[in-house]
């Protein structure tokens, strides 16, 4: 069987070369005139100072939870064990730091580069705001992937006897990924809509001028906030979920080395290699056209990402996962082995394309949901929010369906490989649970390209506002209204891609979870059998605190913005009433006093929740040890809140996409257009969304997660 | 040991009676003057339209779901258990049915007894409220209980030699009242909603007026609504809580028959009669006094209600649970069982309790919660919303942990009694089960009481209403503006404790629903183990698809509601224009037509709700069939639904009640009172919350349970 596994470091390479590439091409771009220039500075100086800020604060959170974790786990499992989990810490916390930051310092960039390059032409903005956004995703997922690649061969590779015992000493690079990526989400999503609903309520609602006005005060911290929150945020969301998937596939891949040897293990990290080299191909052959619009271009680099990762997933499955080809043989074991996995593959990379319509036909102004809000808006505000609610509600429905199509599709195709393994005479059905892990890294192979599209939105978003805040004509707002709206479509889809991936790479990670607590048991001489079964009293308590954390949690993080926007719509209301000039136009408002205002309520108010998904799953652990049933209940919080978080974060981000798409259409002109009572009552409806679909909702996506990686690392305080 | 069981039909005869009493002491109360009697008259006459229409339709949905039933059932386990079945359905539909139609006809006649009353004293129409509402209360449960016992006898009663097969049998009983409890709240909380949101948007937010002005043309049909929304859809929800509660809790108590005889079967029955017994009494002793607030003249009825049901559940446990006593007596099982299972009573009388606590703690305005929405609705309505559905998330958390602790702690209560029972070779921990049994008659000792002040709630909400409309003077408005003041508290306050006893009688059904499956499999000679677990594939995805089964269903709830408040809205507005003399007040608007368009409406908008919860759980045990494990998914679709139902009702109630006090906090004056912006943004929170509170949420009670007693009853199919 052929050892693919040397694309993964090769591939991790040419893909920082092409970044570097990118840089240099987004860098050379001119940056605009004075003005442009000014309030790009602006832009960069806010969001330079919120970082800075914000990546402290998570610095000091995780090195406090990593010492507690490393006392805790080297207690339980002897010192070196500590050690070594709060060393893959620490690497998964600084890379998707680094990522993030990185990321975010060419996306601002860009922003600029691209308002003045849509003075002349519509190709060069467009590839530039891609180009930038492919820095962010190109470079995410091939920190997480060397990372991943890193520390496994840090600590023994593939010479090393004990697999299982390296791989699980690695979950720790998860969950560093994903306490930074809950911190960077929670306090990015805080400010960006505290800044949005404080811009939009008191300049849009109360002040009556357009957004992105220069006379509101709150303007800068506006769109700095779409940099921190839908960039950042995002960005560290991904980074975890393809972290944590490649864990969780190597995890289940140790039960297959008696079939593929090494490959097993490997097999999760070409497959991503593979997407990453895919996606350098999609993004060099997008290019805009002055008469096309510009999603059609994003979507062709899509497809081109889309199918060339297939066929080279097809190519891994059939070097790699081939039994009859090498290491082992069993006439129990099908000689398709290989396709079928193949195909589990090809399911997950539907069920993302599904997801991405799903979305689409629940957001956009074209179908019916989106058209049902605006037709509501009429009655008012409380009917537009009724009905933008009820929308986020039923949108859970094909979501739900898809995902569950795709665990069972994948674990069936995946269970007629024959291939079984027994841990302590427990039969694990690891076919089934492998075939599941391709599906999800099937859904993740295109993640580099979404990513990149994802900060083209607000990239495009930002250089909309500097064109509009610089006082450019109605050509060049036109031309970067069209990259804008198309950047708030292509925000909408990858949030539907990130809850559909957090969907499945969490199942993924139960069964991670289910192989650790089965060795576990197995180390400690009892048998080794788990069942998350809830009929057991304790067991259901469990998930009934798995639904209720979700709950809270999206409860805190809601409120957070909505306190942060009361500082600054106080803000913007003191300084109109300072200084009456504001609104005249004459003179600059103090745009540096609201970005601080928001930078620092922010980041208050992202510790309790924050401490909450940390904290939570440990103390059902805690509190239900008396039962004897703690490992289970604990399962029971971490699938039923993974659910429940799925579920929520399905309403909570296609509700505030509906909303938001709903007061576009209003303001296309119907029902009276902008102005009008209907539209007042559809601003209502959007702000209200606002925190649901970038605060909560994303990090919601975080939250399951973090469940997954945190009882995985603690998974030894349970047992 | 005794045998109390003759308390079960004397204290139903005696309930009914009193019933009767009561009956008629409000309708020998005066009726008040010409102009009282006509609005009584318009509201009488729109609350009869709807009912019979809308029992038309649940008649005509019963028939087919019965005659389906039977011929499915019929076919799997013989024509006499399907024709069983399917009668006992008849019987619940109809006695659910009957019990609503009769309490809410006193209901009507005892609202403008109350307003004409509270002329001269508050005593006395705080009295005649009360007595109103006592008749739905104990009529509800008296026919509740009368039923089960009925039925009971009917199909062989205590002398049938197979005690299991008789109760199953009368599972149907539980399932008619459930599907009726389900179109009768979904139906009228559709109504009372659309009302209510029509009436308040066009009236108090467009065109100026107050509440329940008589200019305006929606409000007759807001005045029905209170009725049939409030009244009947709470009474046919309860009444299902205590049936199912009596039927499941009878299903465990099968397992107890070696050490108790029909003595376990018998408990739950004789521990309701007791409660109504309480009832009674609690009812006779309150009185209302001028100089005190009249909350503390209902929770003086409560606590003798309380007090009186602790005891006689003391004096039941001692008397029926001794197994020292009597029948049976095995010295692994503990000399105090009685004790320790009535303090299983305890714990549930406790948590009522408690979730009345925490309602009022989220939901009145001397709290944090309701304090902080009315402070954000000085930014507008966006924050208001924002702030409202925070503190509706958030408000999950104590119940959750209340539920949670009430499960475990009675369920270990039960296992210290040393009971435990086999089937088929598996031991079930009966003791702890039939402790949660227990916890649950507890919680529901109470509900006739709870019920009487549940319907209290829209008897003095309309007597209010026929005072404004009727021009009564200050003194008689701020009599009747205390009375209802405390019946919104009451209304929160029965929201909490429904939805509580949702949880615990859900959790009861399960294990009815697993000792079903045991049964079956072991009759198809399978091993009868049979667990839930998560981990497997099916499994999971019958729980995602039991959480996206409960926010679909909301969404369509809420969904209809918002269609249904567009009609008339724009029925009030097409009045006020075909009229202008209507908004002068010299012209009467036509309220009949606004009831006409409401009452086609909401029952046009129930049916895909209800045929959502109806066929939902039935298709997931279809499709998963070839998985071999549909009984394992249907249960997870059930248990995982039933907690996401549990928690997102508690979402829906608590933020539509914190809305609704946030909005009367502004009125009492807070930030500049009505006419503000500030009161305007907190009409629109009200206003979104009024579909939650008082459709959606409710609904989600009815749904839990119905998932229960339908996948009870139609187990058969799934194994």
């Amino acid at each position: 069987m052929a050892d693919l596994s040397i694309i993964v470091p090769v591939s991790g390479v040419v893909s920082l070369a092409f970044v570097a590439f990118l840089v240099w091409d987004v860098l050379r771009q001119p940056k605009g005139d004075e003005e442009m220039q000014r309030i790009t500075r602006a832009i960069e100086e806010g969001a330079r100072a919120f970082m800075r800020r914000q990546y402290t604060t998570i610095a000091y959170l995780a090195v406090v939870v990593a010492v507690l974790f490393a006392v805790a786990l080297g207690a339980v499992r002897g010192l070196e064990a500590g050690f070594r989990t709060a060393g893959a810490f620490a690497m998964g916390a600084t890379f998707s730091a680094v990522s993030g930051y990185v990321g975010l310092h060419i996306s601002i960039r860009a922003n600029g580069r691209t308002a003045n390059n849509s003075l002349s032409s519509l190709d060069q903005a467009l590839r530039t705001a891609l180009r930038g956004g492919a820095v962010s995703g190109l470079i995410i997922i091939a920190l997480s992937l060397l990372g991943v690649w890193g520390i496994y061969h840090l600590y023994g590779g593939p010479s090393a006897p004990e697999q299982d015992k390296v791989i699980l000493s690695i979950v720790g690079f998860g969950f560093g990924a994903s306490l930074v990526a809950l911190f960077a989400q929670l306090g990015g999503g805080i400010y960006t809509k505290a800044a949005d609903v404080g811009a939009d309520l008191v300049g849009k609602v109360e002040a009556g001028i357009p957004e992105d006005d220069p006379r509101n005060p709150a303007v800068i911290a506006d769109l700095v906030g779409d940099n921190v929150g839908d960039c950042a945020g995002r960005g560290a969301d991904l980074f975890e979920s393809t972290a944590a998937e490649n864990i969780g596939a190597m995890v289940l891949g140790v039960a297959l080395v008696p079939f593929f040897g090494i490959n097993g293990i490997m097999f999760p990290l070409v497959a991503r290699a593979m997407g990453l080299m895919a996606t350098v191909l999609g993004v060099f052959v997008v290019k805009g056209r002055e008469d096309r619009p510009p999603m059609s271009a994003l979507n062709r680099g899509y497809f081109v990402t889309m199918a060339v990762a297939t066929a080279l997933f097809a190519l891994a499955s059939w070097g790699m996962l081939n039994p009859a080809n090498g290491l082992a043989f069993d006439t129990r074991i099908h000689p398709l082995t290989w396709f079928f996995f193949f195909l589990c593959g090809v399911v997950g990379i539907l069920t993302s394309l599904a997801f991405v319509y799903v979305t689409q036909y629940y957001t956009e102004a074209r179908y019916r949901p989106v058209k049902e809000i605006a037709t509501s808006s009429q009655t008012g505000a409380a009917t537009n929010v009724i009905s933008g609610f009820s929308v986020g509600l039923e949108a859970t429905a094909l979501p739900g369906i898809v995902i569950s199509a795709a665990i069972l599709i994948s674990f069936y195709l995946g269970e007629t490989t024959g291939l079984s393994a027994a841990i302590g005479g427990t039969p694990i059905p690891i076919g089934g649970l492998y075939g599941t892990a391709i599906a999800t890294m099937g859904m993740l192979a295109t993640a580099a390209y979404i990513l990149a599209m994802d900060t083209f939105g607000p990239i495009a978003d930002n250089a909309a506002g500097i064109v509009q805040m610089s006082g450019k004509g109605a050509e060049v707002r036109g031309r970067m209204d069209r990259l804008d709206s198309a950047g708030n479509t292509t925000k909408a889809l990858t949030k539907g891609y990130a809850v559909g991936s957090a969907a499945l790479a969490a199942f993924l990670l139960f069964s991670a979870y289910l192989e650790e607590v089965r060795l576990l048991r197995e180390a400690k001489g009892l048998a080794p059998e788990i069942s998350i079964d809830l009929a057991l009293p304790a067991v259901f308590v469990g998930a009934i605190i798995g639904v209720v954390l979700v709950f809270l949690f999206s409860g805190l993080a809601i409120r957070a913005v909505g306190r942060a926007a009361f500082y600054i719509i106080r803000d913007v209301r003191d300084q109109f009433r300072e200084d009456p000039e504001i609104m005249k136009g004459s003179h600059r408002p103090n745009y540096a006093r609201s970005v601080d205002i928001c930078t620092r309520g922010a980041l208050r108010e992202m510790v309790a929740p924050g401490i909450l998904a940390v904290a939570g799953p440990v103390l059902v652990g805690v509190f239900l040890r008396p039962t004897g049933l703690a490992a289970e209940a604990v399962g029971a919080t971490l699938m039923v809140g993974t659910i429940a978080g799925v579920i929520l974060a399905l309403v909570l981000n296609t509700g505030g996409g509906a909303w938001d798409n709903a007061k576009k259409l209003v303001e296309t002109g119907l029902y009276g257009g902008k102005g009008t009572e209907t539209h007042k009552a559809s601003v209502v409806g959007d702000t209200v969304g606002d925190p649901f679909k970038d605060t909560a909702g994303p990090s919601l996506h975080i939250l399951v997660k973090l469940l997954s990686t945190i009882t995985l690392v603690l998974a030894p305080l349970f047992v």
